[in-house]
């Protein structure tokens, strides 16, 4: 990988020469156009602060498509309009864990249930944590020693992975797994240890599974919280209590949101695109209000500067991609059916940082091209072209055949606010965050000259 | 440079086989190291919350002085003392700055002094206020324009920038002159824009200098409060008054911090360093406490997991860089009285961001020795060795031909609270402050081993 890098490098600055020198000074004239007048910064205020989280199927993700919709008229799209898509309609509702130690003391615990998680019917449920450090040891105990228990999966978040998505894809299957496989073994309920970096009492949400009818409810608690759970049950047993509302409450119709501004040679797509929904805590500042900002600001910075598009630049603000991705399914499904052409989808959805780079997932001549353009991206920090993924929204498209990208921005401090009551606008810095528009509009004005 | 770089890349996938199986083992045990058990981060809380600012001759700064002698046989130093230096007294005391519009009503505006200024003696000092956006229009102005009129130098941080340091240099002689080129033209007062890429309205200090003994006071204001300022003088007339009890108060004898761990071959110095003292607002968390605790867990590191050091590996906690420089120069001084020989110094006053790379002082052929070694940094996100500066603290070193260099964090968030009140230790992330400490280590141990 290294080495390739080092070459592609060192051809890349003979090939260069020639086109260079022109996508330079419109690579700096986009940047100096984003950082002084992008609007991205101010409207995520705007969606997080007037509309707020917003979970698919609730009110206040209604709103953000009314708004989303606003936003690209004003950038300067030809077209707006929404994409029909049924979208599962999923309810937090009132919820609370308490633990009750050897004196007899109960004691509440700060907690989230697990996305489309059920919940206990707004009944009492309580038992005996037994607690496991990682999947291995749960593997290894009998049925009988779990059977009537609230399972506790204590697997730390790794801090030792520089990309922080590595810590949290290694630790990703306790959230996804915990209840059915606590519900295998005959427990009541699952607990686990968020996903989560950071070193304090915040609980993560996130979207967790079953794997077939036995459906038993799985909650999350901040990392203080397990490690003196973890301490206390060295030396007692602990009965835990469940009370929530929690559960899927069928299916809606609601809507993607999409504008575009028109090839000029031809109508074939690029897609840059974000998620319009969030977990319902929070604001959805960095998950994806940032993705949706960004990807309003390409389009409009193409209009602004009457960049001459010769494909068709359609923004995407995907809906339900927290908890079921049926707005990208039935995107893909939509292009499909209506046989349109795309060249090219990008997706923002690791949160509005600094970006370090674009992982790419294509093919190997695609991928060659764009790394050949890695020197144009260097003077802003985007220097780093690898990666595999590129995105849940866009996967069914790459399934299609549709080469795919995701911005990546810098990681370390995503998954301290990932999915959380901490999730705010106060945590994004404005060109960090325009930063990341300024590399798709770049990436986007390269493909769509050179595609 | 960008030539030079994918050249220098492709070298280095060559020449670096055979040393560097070996050294990308250590680098990742490093890594693992830091990220799991490095205490940089519960320091930095100690530092910031139970001393607080500490600027060169407070009581907070003495108690600083004996925190990281502290800090430092903590880490396992073999040999921990400090030094002696002579360093200048500022001190801000009540200060208020107010405009009178056309209405006759007096406003209070948030300012601060800029470091080293002389204040009012606690009178009333006011004028009318003349408006420039640039030094060049300010020369332009005739000198009976200025006299006795408060000068408001109005120059914005430019956002174009990629790096904001260059942001920084391209505004800071506004602050640095404001008040010699006022009082040239007999102004009673200067009054600048903050030095500040943020959109709100924190002041920030920071060194001012005066040419010659005609010392007018110089106060710096908010970016939101400068905007506002704008527009009325646009209509109106407005006066401001200022009184403030700031002023340098002699010199006192102080002290830098060191400590080092002895060389196991040579005695032969390796520098690594930030500076101790902070303005006297905020926390000074990134500047400096950040470079501060980054430096003794190199340190740390280098005890606790035995890398052998050939060299004495010396952490210097410099006195006085925010206003004077004493510590680095006395450094340097004792260094050459000594006859100590210095192999390298890196210091570490960008502020606890998620390093980038290392910007490097040195011959060429040093250069590019530490270029051939990218390869090894690229996997914990650094990869940018380029810029020819190295931290003020060290410049006493490199004049004197030692080979310099700075750790280059991510820029994006630095100058939105550099110098202010915000510089306080919530905005400090914990991943982010041990990677900088982690490329720190990585470096010196190879150059540790291979110069």
């Amino acid at each position: 990988m290294k080495k390739i890098l080092g070459t592609s490098l060192l051809l890349l600055s003979i090939t260069i020469f020639g086109q260079t020198k022109q996508d330079s000074i419109q690579f700096a004239e986009i940047s100096k156009e984003i950082l002084n007048n992008g609007k991205s910064y101010t409207e995520l205020k705007d969606l997080t602060k007037n509309i707020g989280h917003r979970l698919s199927g609730s009110e206040a993700y209604e709103k953000s498509v009314k708004w989303a919709e606003q936003k690209l008229r004003e950038a300067g799209a030809d077209k707006v309009w929404l994409q029909e898509v049924m979208i599962p309609v999923w309810v937090r509702g009132k919820e609370s864990l308490q633990i009750k130690t050897q004196d007899g003391k109960w004691r509440n615990l700060k907690m989230l249930s697990l996305g489309n998680s059920e919940g206990t019917g707004g009944k009492d449920i309580s038992g005996e944590i037994i607690m496991v450090k990682s999947l291995e040891e749960y593997e290894k105990l009998p049925n009988e020693k779990v059977k009537d228990k609230i399972v506790f999966f204590n697997y730390p978040f790794s801090q030792t992975f520089i990309e922080t998505f590595k810590g949290y894809g290694d630790a990703a299957k306790y959230r996804v797994n915990a209840a059915s496989l606590a519900a295998k073994k005959g427990g009541k309920f699952a607990i686990i240890r968020s996903l989560s970096s950071a070193f304090d009492d915040v609980p993560h949400t996130g979207a967790m599974r079953y794997e077939n009818d036995n459906k038993i409810p799985a909650v999350a608690i901040g990392n203080t919280t397990a490690d003196e759970l973890e301490v206390l049950l060295k030396s007692q047993k602990i009965t835990a209590k469940l009370n929530s509302n929690c559960g899927m409450k069928g299916e809606k119709l609601s809507h993607s949101v999409i504008g575009e501004i028109t090839g000029k040679k031809d109508k074939n797509v690029i897609v840059v695109g974000g998620h319009l929904d969030s977990w319902d805590v929070g604001e959805g500042a960095h998950d994806d209000g940032a993705g949706i900002v960004q990807s309003i600001e390409v389009l409009r910075t193409f209009k602004k500067m009457g960049i001459p598009n010769n494909h068709t630049i359609r923004v995407v603000c995907f809906a339900n991609e927290e908890n079921g991705l049926k707005g990208g399914i039935q995107y893909g499904k939509t292009a499909k059916d209506n046989n349109e052409k795309h060249l090219f989808a990008i997706e923002s959805d690791a949160g509005g940082f600094a970006p370090r780079g674009v992982s790419l997932e294509m093919d190997d001549e695609k991928r060659k091209q764009i790394k050949s353009w890695s020197n144009l991206f260097f003077p802003y920090g985007v220097y780093h072209f690898e990666g595999t993924y590129s995105g849940a929204d866009i996967s069914p498209l790459h399934a299609m055949g549709v080469p795919t990208a995701e911005l990546v921005p810098d990681s370390q401090r995503y998954f301290d606010i990932h999915h959380t009551v901490e999730d705010t606008f106060d945590k994004v810095n404005r060109r960090e965050l325009l930063l990341g528009a300024v590399a798709m509009t770049q990436l986007i004005y390269m493909i769509d000259k050179n595609w």
